[in-house]
């Protein structure tokens, strides 16, 4: 009845997430020609038509892994629970149309405390112009599980995969980054602060920017209606959950390219600079390895140079170059150094 | 930074599942005309272009609310975690083509532990001709945890939902029912044998069949291309995986009918008969409560009773009758008693 225990033990650790699902899925076939693009982009696209094509796109949030509710409030987590997932749609260039959210509680949550976390699925599902086509709840054994699944729409003139970056494409990234992740730092110190004094009532009003990143990101859809606008179809595109360096290594990889960023051009917010400086952390590690800030990295063509020059959403860091170039970051004092994924996990030791 | 508290606490339980999700979605908006059936039915039905539909369905399964690891082997898992959903879309009449698969573990699962879900889903994915999109893997601090969406798709006139059963209308059900839950039971008890002797070794011989269809059901896609080829469109349908008392209750009040089903007419396998006879308990309580049988439940109209005649897979247990002659089994002895839906968890105890 129990099933043969294999005498081989290969700790997970040693495959990291990406390897661990190239492992797992590298004999799943592709049977249908509706099936377009399947594991390995930011979504799956489907295509059932002659007009549109599909994106299909899925996260699983796991209390205590990717959130601590003794600081996120649940109505923060439901919204941030719609927003991963929309971000990977929109990082297709698509227009993202449904979700699916499961929900798995333990009976220490109340109902109040899941009419919380609804609330911030429906609040993100209204702005984003989303409807919420199914589910599933049910009971966990611990903590609290969240499953989101997204649907999104495109021309399919229009897909942006991560593979069609070319030498001399510029790199651009939207936004600012590193703030996510800064805010994450500031609210574990609150906490371990709260845990020895539960009286102190802490001033955050200089911390505003980059707690909100944190607990309540926001997903570029104004990006992709920005683009359309100026009409700029990047090469490639990614949505930033992991942190720069490992999101421009899967452009590099599969587009089969090598890539220059410049320290100076990456865009911080000073809420991060401070933040870094008070934390005596270096603020560039910050950009390239704190991930969650939800901002699409893309590649354009050099031409295009001139519609999104001067736009204050869209910032040049660097240029793609031929593979054997090799992956670099031109520092400051015109260092250049290997561009390495760490990913926030590494660097918050939450996985 | 700790969010309020809310003095109002509603425990969970007074709501149940389908409660809490109708108390949870009540406000949520449909904003998309390609949403043509959201919440409410086995599977979403999204409509973008002229031909065909979409139909998405999601699930998540969790250690030891779902399935308990010491008895189920983790290449079955994976196997049901994926028929599970595609029941869902053969429910709907419609062809499943994609899946997503997200899984969250704790590090006491190996890699090779994974390798054998995986197989599982895999193993499903090929016998089912699906396509396996995309998904998430992650680390959980407890269990495993198991999330799957499926997509399938259906030509827009071929669509059945819960709610067209009308009065006459014939109820039917395929293959036979109770199996899956009988087999639960056998497991249950082969598990307390083994925590008190572990050297013993049962003969499971004579419970093989109950014993798979709880460890390695099967979806009725075949049902689907039956009806298709005998030219049957049901009025209405359902996958029974609650138990066919709460699954004819919900074809009855979203397709505002009643219903009388007859005990004599319920399709059992003699291994469940013989296995309630020895547990003691009565085998239509099985029939009508245990769960996970993923058997189809449909109506159809009386003019294509002459089509499903005779057909091994088909069973006519009952028709539909008009809302206010209510719901009732009408038992061997000719008595009249009122349907109540109780749901395999209740049966179990396991929520």
């Amino acid at each position: 009845m129990i099933e043969d225990k294999n005498p081989q033990r290969t700790p997970l650790e040693n495959l990291g997430e990406f390897g661990l699902i190239d492992h797992l899925t590298k004999n799943f076939d592709i049977k249908h020609s509706s099936t377009v693009k399947s594991i390995g982009d930011d979504a799956a696209v489907l295509d059932f038509n002659n007009n549109k094509q599909i994106v299909v796109t899925t996260d699983l949030l796991i209390e205590n892994v990717h959130f601590d509710l003794s600081y996120v409030p649940l109505k923060h987590l439901g919204y941030k629970a719609v927003i991963v997932n929309l971000s990977d749609v929109y990082a297709m260039n698509a227009i993202a149309t449904q979700i699916t959210v499961s929900v798995a509680v333990s009976n220490r949550f109340p109902l109040e405390a899941l009419e919380d976390l609804y609330a911030g699925i429906e609040t993100a599902a209204k702005i984003y112009n989303i409807d919420v086509v199914g589910g599933d709840t049910t009971s966990s054994t611990t903590g609290l599980i969240i499953s989101v699944t997204a649907i999104g729409e495109v021309a399919k003139e229009d897909v942006v995969l991560r593979s069609g970056a070319k030498a001399n494409d510029l790199v651009v990234v939207s936004g600012d980054i590193g703030a996510a992740y800064m805010g994450l730092q500031i609210l574990e110190r609150e906490k371990e602060v709260f845990k020895v004094n539960p009286q102190s009532q802490p001033d955050l009003s200089m911390y505003t920017y980059i707690i909100e990143r944190q607990l309540k990101p926001e997903a570029r859809k104004d990006i992709v209606a920005l683009l359309q606008k100026l009409k700029v179809k990047p090469t490639s595109m990614i949505d930033i959950s992991d942190g720069l360096s490992s999101e421009i290594i899967h452009i590099c990889k599969q587009s089969d390219v090598g890539v220059e960023l410049y320290e100076t051009k990456i865009p911080l917010d000073p809420q991060v600079i401070s933040t870094c400086e008070e934390f005596k952390i270096d603020s560039t590690t910050i950009a390239l390895n704190g991930g969650e800030d939800y901002e699409l990295l893309m590649t354009i063509s050099q031409e295009d140079f001139p519609k999104i020059k001067g736009n204050p959403n869209l910032t040049v860091i660097g240029y793609i170059t031929e593979k054997s170039r090799g992956m670099h970051l031109i520092t400051r004092g015109e260092q250049v150094i290997p561009i390495i994924a760490k990913g926030w996990n590494a660097l918050n030791n939450q996985e």
